[in-house]
């Protein structure tokens, strides 16, 4: 398994943009493409949803980490869903998980996750944030590989780039 | 995934005896032969990569929850190794993760997710339990489906008959 | 804080039978005595809540972890109640937050800590444990200090003579 | 223990500004005299080390959540030191421990604990944040009781008008 990354998509679910949306279903697109393993939260909605139903569809896996104790919310194009059990602290374990997090959209799950990322010193981008998220999260990410970009494709490529150096 | 079960396969790493390495290769091919997810504690030894490698080897997929941060010491043949951060508590979330558990071997960490599987009322199936572990663990179980079995094809057909009763 | 030993008690809720409900509280009470900290899992319910009311008695702190993410069930004894929001995981935050375990009674709940505290190699002592617990627990401490005793009084000086050796 | 309350005080550790140091002391102090409990992440650093001298200093309870597994980093002047083993997952459980959540400075730590805390819907409050900060968190803080001051006296008269509603 040398060569395969793990990406955490992270974002809203129920109030997720339709811009998040559509970015988190390319993006696990783009990670399917790449033979990379996508990561999620794991509900039915949202972010999550998209971006396992991105990954899927390029014949790719997703793996989504539950909140909750059952698989009752889980979005059924996930490869697996695992409830975790443990709350918030799910959020801790999705980033643990993860060698880079994308953020589509933004909410205080996502911050938080994109925090815990920042202190794990694992690359984090940022796609189509508000110049408030770029200028306050940019400040607090002094040791992190940290990014903001528009496209999909941008994040992508962004991350590529630290995966290869991160794994000569 | 209405079908899919996911089975946690536990027992010792290092310590694991040649009979538990046996059983748990043949259980990760009898639950990859259903189509079911195989769950591990995901290390490089033992049971754990016992499980996962009797997984792959019948095109099944094999998901590690690694104690440590990072995939240093994860299983080769895991489709993906999850590293938790978590230490002990890892072991709470594989069973949660889980819809049924299959025990080959005995140690500390496999007692604990034995009783933490019972604790929440899931189906546990020993494979070649000493008669002293048999006769503890079932005075507890009093809850939750318990079965003490002799091979892997009586712990897969065991835990088929709860998974159908459960998701009839 | 270098000679505060802090030690779990724990052991069923609901189900706790007379003696383990009298042996907790005096478990409570003797640490306390001691001028160490009693930990619990927290719960207003048999040797959680006992535990802390021996302890309390005697004018010493009992603090609890909590499975759930509110205080609503908390046993009203405790110097302090934490929800830690991780259900079964908690099980391994109260092992990990110990330097030893006592167990009074036996449920699965409580084997999960007693072999949680194995699998630490944290001393672990069982009061008026079944010849069936004893012999199958003993088997699996190969490597933690381990005993099984009748009374209160036998458990804290076994735990007492551990700490000296850890702490010199 | 129906009155009291549990404030989570986070911030730097070693990184810790002067001026986070001494709002931090000051805040553990009204902590104590309010009756109440500060909760920390324990280490011997920073805004933890401050928050629970400030507490103890006043004859209060200051109890600590490491995310390591053992206390050699833990601040000496906590009541109370409790390894978690979880890493990040501490901060989720530190917020989840909490009624509200006061914050003494910023970095990636810090603004998870926050996130996390808004994602709770539980009391957060800034002390002396950045203009950045305070726009960029009050931006996702849509549901939770959210606030920035410039002084401890003032965290702590907000912090205690929301208890004081949320337990009539």
């Amino acid at each position: 398994m040398s060569s395969v990354a793990y990406i955490a998509v992270v974002g809203p679910g129920e109030n997720a943009t339709g811009d998040a949306i559509a970015d988190a279903t390319e993006i696990g697109t783009l990670i399917a493409q790449r033979g990379w393993i996508t990561l999620t939260g794991g509900r039915r909605a949202g972010v999550m949803a998209a971006a396992a139903a991105g990954a899927r569809s390029a014949g790719g896996i997703a793996i989504g980490l539950l909140p909750g104790s059952d698989r009752s919310d889980a979005a059924p194009e996930l490869s697996a869903a695992l409830p975790t059990g443990l709350g918030g602290a799910r959020n801790a374990v999705l980033v643990t998980a993860a060698d880079a997090v994308v953020a589509c959209g933004m909410n205080p799950g996502t911050v938080s996750e994109i925090a815990l990322a920042l202190r794990a010193n694992k690359p984090t981008v940022l796609v189509k944030a508000s110049a408030a998220a770029a200028e306050f999260l940019s400040s607090i990410a002094t040791d992190a590989p940290f990014q903001v970009v528009e496209t999909p494709a941008e994040a992508l490529a962004w991350v590529a780039a630290r995966m290869s150096s991160a794994h000569p």
